[in-house]
């Protein structure tokens, strides 16, 4: 790999940042570029056939801009479009969010009984039972769509009795009872932001599994660190498919640090 | 206008289907096109160009199936495009929602202090501020985007405590105080659904304006009584541009009719 050579990554719009800010603490040196396609976000209630030709047409525009790796950072995008990815870049390494927090998920649980979160999308789709199952066959997998989670992230809306009441709509029928799964994974970029509300209705004892940081060190594995550039701080290259005032508003909270609208293109893919 | 040619309706999805329930109670012997653009919903978070764009490419597919009207049944695609379609079709009657909606505001307001919720892009835009203002320059417009009121549509979540703490947190600000408005326009087709919460949170004076029945008295002055076709009952064709059995799911309860997900065409804009 071409360690100068920036590492391309790409989500349906903000959600991403939470994976890339990851990605840049585990890896400061490293040039990033980041995709957001904000012109067709949501990706979750869209069809797997849909997510496939967008997530196809994403990595030819990060491609062109001759990134060494590409990282998919949208647990929808992971879900549906990773094998169609991987068959269309036989030479590019592809990693998605699903595979990692799959991972985690089995390392982290003792009972083995796991419940997974998402879009619609990535939760009728399967893929996160079809990951945790590929390494124990034997658990048991919970999982629910939980829509409203994406909006309330994006509105800003991520703590207090609204933000925990939804939360306790979706996550008690799943872990109030005999037993409830012992871990959950968060399977949407977005629903890190509501972390605190999503701890309150929990039951003290569950591990929250938050795919960011550990796919952040699945990509810091597979392209190593890059020692000739220690100590210097990367640069990173947004772009955005439409709605470059609103990807900076939204996206700096994700991020957690001011996003430079200036630096946003606007893309026709 | 030929009146054996179908109406075509567009929406981003299944929230212009209030409007076309307003329509075919109000035009039962018409016959339909309603495409959802499924595929790049929602419209309400997107910039002006990319909703222009879009609605473009929506009507051209309804063209291309030769309709004698066009009804553009999302208020951000009225609130962007209207111009822009009217201009590209200037012998195609187009009536958007906005501004039957705005009409109806005025005329149901004593105090000429009117109150539009709305999606993002409607409420930045200031379409239903400045076609209020074109029927009374002097009416005074308090706006406030609700896009958790979108979401909580298609969750279905639409009545109850959750529905309700969302509405005062989003309504209480504009009606708890002296002056407030004394009427409130529902400026996105989802919003209807959420009514019974939306009322229970207001003052019990303040009057609701649904732009769905508007419109449909609007576009039935436009193309008039088909007299031809008095006691026949029209059809209806659906379009989708993604996800044909969530369209039909989601769009069932906007309907209050079942959908025939079988009719329902994947088409490529």
């Amino acid at each position: 790999m071409n360690e100068s050579k920036p590492i391309g990554v790409f989500d349906s719009g903000v959600g991403g940042l939470t994976v890339l800010r990851a990605l840049r603490a585990a890896m400061p040196a490293e040039n990033f570029i980041y995709l957001g396609d904000t012109a067709r976000l949501p990706y979750g209630t869209k069809s797997a056939e849909t997510v496939v030709r967008y997530s196809l047409q994403c990595a030819d525009a990060l491609i062109k801009r001759r990134v060494r790796c590409l990282v998919v950072a949208c647990n929808t995008a992971s879900a549906s479009a990773l094998g169609a990815l991987r068959e269309h870049h036989p030479t590019l390494p592809v990693i998605g969010v699903v595979e990692p927090g799959a991972a985690a998920a089995v390392a982290a649980s003792a009972t083995q009984h796991i419940a997974v979160i998402g879009t619609e999308g990535t939760i009728s789709g399967g893929a996160y039972q079809t990951a945790i199952h590929r390494l124990n066959p034997a658990a048991r997998v919970t999982s629910r769509a939980c829509s409203l989670f994406v909006s309330m992230a994006e509105e800003g809306w991520t703590e207090g009795p609204i933000a925990e009441a939804v939360a306790s709509r979706y996550l008690d029928p799943i872990f109030q009872n005999a037993g409830a799964p012992d871990t959950l994974v968060l399977g949407c970029t977005h629903f890190p932001a509501l972390a605190t509300a999503i701890r309150a209705v929990l039951p003290r004892h569950v591990n929250i599994v938050d795919s960011a940081t550990i796919t952040a060190a699945a990509v810091l594995q597979l392209v190593g660190g890059n020692s000739a550039r220690v100590g210097t701080r990367g640069a990173v290259a947004w772009l955005a498919t439409d709605g470059a005032a609103r990807f900076a508003r939204v996206g700096s909270a994700f991020l957690g640090e001011r996003l430079d609208a200036e630096a946003i293109d606007i893309i026709d893919l």
